[in-house]
């Protein structure tokens, strides 16, 4: 598996373009395929925005020949006239492919109950549309298009041993907590892969990779994520699953790494959980946690709002068995051997903490499960982003 | 029921004082009953601290005399030092008062996983004791000595139309999600009732008050609730239960206006749910949405992440049939009528956004079942708070 130029058009057949112009962007994709294959997750949210409906909807028809996206509006919560702009986004790019409106996917990232700007979408297709080209240059315009808060373009390429290539772009900043979904990812593959299996391998990456990162723990209304091939190469599913994973898995942490306001990347690892589940949830619990997330931006050494965190996660936990790690510059502290505190360990906790990646740890000894989870810290930009959103 | 002066000490039987001194304070309750009977409850956090498993202990073989607390150290995640810590703080108040060690509570508040400060404690302890009186001025004292971050002595004291009377003193501001327990709140009657009432009762009173508010998610490891009675004045239950349930709300709305760094009071009203269960998630998991208490913090008119929070509650939730009203400064905006956005209602928004105590009213429309939680905004204090708590 090695890292490849081009972003998501380094996969065979994918054309792509985008706009960005202060608050509003427009993404294209286009796939050109020998053997069209897609798979779609979607939020849990309750409330679910409309171009999510219908995409949905159109997956469960058949298979997704082009996706548009918009950023500055989330078409969400906007009831049967949100359903409609979201159609009518759909048809615009249908037209022109000539193709039937279910054959298009639409996503759509933004401010929540407000109506779509189709004056400025409709005033800006053409430009992006009569330009989609397989160059890197597009692709990373179709990046930048799907941006919000994000203040890092998030694309990543890969190639497996066998010459299939598996690529994805995302974005997401704010309101992360994915369940199920996550915030917009566009994942694309060569490979020549049926649905059924590109659905299991899709489920199984968002599992460990968008489904483990916690921004600030507010769930979309608006998480997607889209997987579509292209069916040139074939590839065996273990492969593919492999190449998968890491591509979901590179573009969670830079979400995590991305968060709004965020000036440190924070990985959790749980082991020596009952179940999987209580280790994903001890680590989710922690990453979560406000007092965790202050006092890595303030390099406090309180250790302890950790322990508190997984013992509220609804893990089974044993306090007089816990062990406790930090890593990060090349240094490493344990606070904590199977319950019993290690003392004298601040001042290198501290200093641990002045670095930009912080790895935390936790044993729970009682059983062999473990998850990783992935976070950042809670600073004064993310009041300050979030305080000032709309206005 | 009317409002009485003198905290605590206004329930005939009540002796208190207490010290504050930096980060450290010592509180001492006591209780000089015709009939005594003690209820509590603890936090559901499985690390749990030190004196809150004795206490636990306590309570299981007989009622309460009397009550020390301390601020600065939470002696929780101390392992076997920090029980034996607990029981040589109880020691401290048996011994004075010639009774076994068994019948005081103990609670503790402050940094988790460091020992207790014994040598201040006990450097504080007789100045403290010898000072107990039923005076409004040692109940504040005692009221203020169990503060950490709280910037307000959080204190009430009712008197029932049958003369009974009921008061209680509670301190939290940071780490607040109680689950069950509440922070610390010592709450005390000169009813006459017995142990299954006042246990009944108790869990009532908190399941409608402290375990309604939210200040960042965090549950505490150290969360107690302790009610002692001092058996004076017969009293009919209901009657009872009612102003018991008013001082738990009265110091629960206390906790959450004085939440780390809050300038806003948010009440959050669920109507209209499915469920008694699904009202309370959905009114919590608007509360507890840090962008939801960024935008109130911004005066930032986002009302869809309210709908958002509503959505991923894990209530049930019909899109097409929300209601959404804000309140406040005497002004009123429905956002939302049945699934149906009322536009031109955002400059109206901004300025109930003005008010010092924010009331949402949500109507899910589907049943009837309602809740209410509180909470409050998320400000730069709360990061500068929590970002440098130990330092």
């Amino acid at each position: 598996m090695k890292h490849v130029e081009g972003g998501i058009c380094a996969v065979r057949g994918i054309k792509a373009n985008g706009i960005k112009q202060g608050k509003n962007g427009l993404a294209i994709m286009v796939a050109d395929a020998r053997r069209l294959c897609a798979s779609g997750v979607f939020t849990r949210n309750k409330v679910i925005a409309a171009p999510l409906i219908i995409t949905r909807e159109a997956l469960s028809k058949g298979d997704l020949k082009a996706i548009i996206a918009n950023s500055g509006c989330a078409n969400a919560f906007t009831g049967k006239k949100g359903i409609e702009d979201a159609k009518w986004m759909a048809g615009l790019l249908a037209k022109k492919l000539q193709c039937n409106t279910e054959e298009i996917g639409v996503a759509s990232t933004g401010v929540i109950g407000r109506y779509l700007d189709k004056a400025w979408l409709s005033g800006h297709f053409d430009e992006v549309y009569n330009s989609l080209s397989g160059s890197k240059e597009a692709a990373a315009a179709c990046a930048r298009a799907i941006m919000t808060t994000d203040t890092t373009m998030k694309e990543v390429a890969i190639e497996l041993d066998n010459g299939v290539r598996i690529a994805g772009i995302a974005k997401g900043s704010g309101m992360i907590e994915p369940n199920m979904g996550t915030m917009l990812a566009f994942l694309f593959t060569d490979a020549a892969l049926s649905r059924k299996a590109l659905d299991a391998c899709l489920k199984k990456a968002i599992d460990k990779s968008f489904n483990m990162i916690v921004v600030d723990g507010d769930t979309s209304t608006n998480d997607i994520a889209l997987l579509t091939a292209t069916g040139y190469n074939e590839c065996n599913l273990k492969t593919f699953q492999d190449g998968l994973d890491h591509v979901c898995i590179s573009l969670a942490k830079m979400i995590a790494k991305d968060g709004e306001g965020a000036t440190r990347l924070i990985e959790v690892r749980v082991s020596g959980a009952r179940t999987e589940a209580d280790a994903k949830a001890a680590a989710k619990a922690i990453v979560r946690s406000p007092l965790v997330k202050t006092a890595i931006y303030g390099k406090d050494p309180n250790w302890g709002r950790v322990v508190a965190a997984a013992g509220y996660s609804g893990a089974d936990v044993d306090q007089d068995r816990i062990s406790l790690k930090f890593s990060g510059n090349n240094k490493e502290a344990v606070l904590v051997d199977s319950g019993t505190i290690i003392e004298g360990k601040l001042d290198e906790l501290k200093s641990i903490m002045e670095s930009k990646e912080i790895l935390i740890e936790v044993d729970l000894g009682i059983g062999e499960n473990g998850a990783t989870a992935w976070g950042c810290d809670l600073t004064y930009d993310y009041v300050k982003i979030n305080a000032m959103y709309t206005t």
